[in-house]
C-alpha cells in the first residue's frame, strides 16, 4: 500500500452463516501486508469506532481465526446505526488518532451506504483513507453482484426446510405455508424451488415481493393445487406487498417497527403466516392448514453452510485487502459469474451498491407470478451445495385390492 | 415365528427425521425371516389398512430402502385416525384376507393406543396376530423409554438453532424468544441448554410445560437477565400452561383446533411467540424483541440428524422384528440406558406405553423453574452428536482507549 498505516475491520447489519469467513479472509490477508502495522477489529460496527471499542487482531493465531470463521453471526458484533455528519466526523477523528488508513466494512447495502458517508467525510477533511465494502447479505439484493456471500447458505437452509416440509405435508396432507426472509428481493424465497425432486413435490406455489400479491389470486391458486394433489406447500416472502405497494404484514397486523435505515421489521413475528393461514381456512374450508415463519434460523442456524458460499465469503475478504493494497482506492467488492460455474471478483464504486436494491429479474419469475422459471433453476443450482438429490419413493408395486 | 404369515408395517402420527430408519430396520430384518411370505407397507397408517392401500415391499432392493431411510418424514405416509370398534373390525377383516400375522406400527403414544385397540379386537376374534409398537416421537414422552428415536435429531435442530440465535442476539442485542415443540413434555425445549458454550451464552431462560408459567415471573426473570448481559435469549415450550393448567396459546389467542386424539393444535402458528414478545415490549420498554416459532422444521428439516438417533432408530426396527420372531408376542419396544453411554432394547406390554405421557423428572428442572439442571446436561450430552464445541471469541486483547 502506498500509505503506511493501520487497518480497521468491522461488521454491519444482519449476521449471516458465513460473515466470519469474510472477516477471516481480511485478517489473514492483511497479516501478509508488510506495510500494515496494526489490525484492529471494531466491536459493533461504526458504534465501536466512536466508542473506541477495539480488539487487536494483529497477532491473532491462525487457528483462532479459523475457529471463529466457522461460527455463524458477526464475531465482531454488529450495529444498524446510520451516521449523520457529526457521527462521521467522530469516526474520522478516531481514525486519525489510531492512524487507521484502511477501513473494511462487511455488510449489505445499508452498510455500504454508511461506508460511503465515512468516505465522503474523509475526503472533506483530506484524510487519506481507503474504504472497502465487503459484501454480505442473505437477501442477495446487492447491485452488480451475481450473488452475495451469505445468500447461498441461507438458501441452503430454506431448501432443507422445504425438502422436509414437502415430505411432512405429503405424510399428513393439508396446506403448509413457509414464510421466508427477504424484504424487497425474492431470491431467498425463490430458492425454495430447489427442494423439488419429483413433479408432485412442493413448494407448489412461490410468491415473491417483486410481484403484487392478491389474496383472491392466492386463494384461487391454492384451490387449484389442492384439487390436483390433495395438498399444497407454499413459499411466501415476508416482504409481500399489495398492488399499491403496501406491505401485507403491516397492513394486516397494524404493527410497524422501523430501524434507523427506515426498514420496517418483518421478521421475529408470525403474523403474516397466521394471516394467510386464516385466509385459506376461511375461504377454502380446509381444516389442516399450518404456517411456519422461518425467522432468524435462516441467517444464523449452526451447521447449515453451502461450501460454495463458504469459499466465496472467504475470497471476498482476501480480495478486499488485495484491491486495497494494489490500487489504494476505495470501492465495493462484487462477485460476477463468468461461466457454469465460475466467478470473478471486481472492485466497483461504492455509489453503485450503496443504499440500492437489486430485484429478481423478470426472467426468473413465472408468467403466472406464482413460481420461478427454469432460468432461475440454472442460476441457483451451483450455489446450494451437495446432497439434495434424494429419493423417498419405494420401488415396490402397489398391491391389487382383494 | 410360530405362525406363518405376512407382515404389515405402517407409520402413525407426526413424522420425524429418522422414522424411515425404523421402517428400513423392520423391512430389512423381516426379509431375513424365512417364515415370512410377504411384507406389506400400508399407506397412511391404519387408514391404508381399511382402504387396502398397500405396497409390496417383499422384494424392495436394499439400496432403495437405504435411500428412503435417509429421508425425513414418513415414507409410508401417516394418519392421526383413532379407530373405534367398527374401524378395528374392518382392520382385522383386511388382515384375515391378506393373512397378515405381524403388524408393526411405528409411532408415539397415540399410535401405541391405536395398536392396543387393534390387538384387543384380534384377541376378541381369536385371530392370531402379533402387534409390535415401534417407538418414535420428537417429544420424547413415551413411558419406560430413556429416550425415543426422533428426539435426538429434533434436539439437534433445536441446539443448532439456539447456537445461532445466541450468536445473532449477541451481535444485535435485544430479546430473543424461540418457541419449541412439546405438548406436555419439556425434553425438546430443555435440549436448547446444550447450545451454551460460555457462561454468558443463551438460552438464559428455559420454560417447560411441566411447571406452571407466570407472566409476572417471566417478566421479572427477563429483566434480571437483561440487566446482567444487556440481552436475553429465551427458550419456551409451545405447551406452556398457567397454574390452572390452561394452555397459554389457546388462552391468549382463543383459537382451538383439536385432532381426533383430543390434542389441541399448538404448532403452525406464531401466536405464543408474538404474545410473549408483546408482554416484554409492554412491560420492559425494550425495543428490540424478536420471537421465532421453530415449527415443523424441528421434525422434518433435511440433513439435521444425530448419528446416535439414526442408529437407534434403525435398531428399534430390527429389534421389533426379532422380538416378534423369537417371542411371538405383542409389545412395545423400549430403549433403556445402561451406562455412559450404552442402551438396551426390551419389549414391554403396550398398555404401559399406550396413551400415557412421560414428563421431565423434577431432577432435570432447576429450582427456579427457568432452567435445567446439570443432571439434564448429563442426560442429553450423549444424544446430540458431534460438532457443538465451538469458539467464537478472538484471543486478541482489547485495545486501551487513546
Amino acid at each position: 500500500m502506498n500509505v503506511k498505516g493501520n487497518v480497521l475491520v468491522a461488521q454491519g447489519g444482519g449476521p449471516t452463516a458465513v460473515i466470519n469467513q469474510s472477516l477471516a479472509g481480511i485478517i489473514l490477508e492483511a497479516k501478509k501486508c508488510i506495510t500494515i502495522n496494526k489490525i484492529y477489529g471494531a466491536l459493533r460496527g461504526i458504534r465501536g469506532i466512536v466508542n473506541e471499542d477495539f480488539i487487536d487482531l494483529t497477532y491473532e493465531p491462525a487457528d483462532s481465526i479459523e475457529q471463529v470463521a466457522k461460527t455463524p453471526s458477526s464475531a465482531l458484533l454488529s450495529t444498524r446505526d446510520k451516521p449523520d455528519k457529526l457521527y462521521c466526523k467522530e469516526i474520522i477523528k478516531v481514525f486519525k488518532e489510531y492512524n487507521i488508513r484502511y477501513f473494511f466494512y462487511i455488510g449489505g447495502n445499508d452498510t455500504a451506504d454508511t461506508l460511503n458517508l465515512v468516505k465522503e467525510e474523509a475526503e472533506n477533511e483530506k484524510y487519506d483513507l481507503v474504504c472497502i465494502h465487503v459484501p454480505k447479505t442473505i437477501d442477495n439484493d446487492l447491485m452488480l453482484n451475481d450473488h452475495t456471500p451469505g445468500y447461498a447458505s441461507a438458501a441452503r437452509f430454506v431448501v432443507s426446510a422445504f425438502v422436509g416440509a414437502n415430505l411432512d405435508n405429503r405424510a399428513l396432507s393439508g396446506i403448509y405455508i413457509g414464510v421466508v426472509m427477504g424484504r424487497n428481493s425474492g431470491f431467498l424465497t425463490a430458492a425454495s424451488s430447489y427442494a423439488r425432486n419429483f413433479e408432485e413435490d412442493g413448494p407448489h406455489l412461490i410468491y415473491l415481493p417483486e410481484k403484487p400479491f392478491s389474496i383472491r389470486k392466492f386463494i384461487h391458486d391454492v384451490k387449484f393445487v389442492y384439487n390436483k394433489y390433495g395438498r399444497c406447500v407454499i413459499a411466501v416472502s415476508e416482504g409481500l406487498k399489495d398492488k399499491k405497494g403496501n406491505l401485507l404484514v403491516t397492513k394486516e397486523t397494524g404493527i410497524e417497527d422501523v430501524d434507523s435505515h427506515g426498514n420496517i421489521q418483518l421478521s421475529g413475528t408470525g403474523a403474516l403466516g397466521d394471516y394467510l393461514n386464516l385466509c385459506i381456512k376461511n375461504n377454502l374450508k380446509i381444516k389442516r392448514v399450518r404456517s411456519d415463519t422461518f425467522g432468524y434460523n435462516q441467517r444464523s442456524f449452526f451447521g447449515c453452510v453451502s461450501d460454495v458460499d463458504r469459499n466465496e465469503a472467504r475470497e471476498v475478504g482476501k480480495r478486499a485487502v488485495q484491491f486495497a493494497a494494489q490500487g489504494n482506492m476505495s470501492g465495493s467488492v462484487v462477485i460476477q459469474r463468468t461461466g457454469e460455474y465460475s466467478v470473478e471478483y471486481k472492485l466497483v464504486n461504492i455509489d453503485l451498491v450503496a443504499g440500492k436494491t437489486r430485484y429478481m429479474p423478470s426472467k426468473f419469475i413465472s408468467a403466472d407470478e406464482n413460481d420461478v422459471t427454469p432460468d432461475f433453476m440454472t442460476y441457483i443450482s451451483p450455489l446450494i451445495g451437495d446432497g439434495f438429490k434424494i429419493n423417498y419413493k419405494f420401488k415396490g408395486p402397489r398391491v391389487e385390492k382383494h
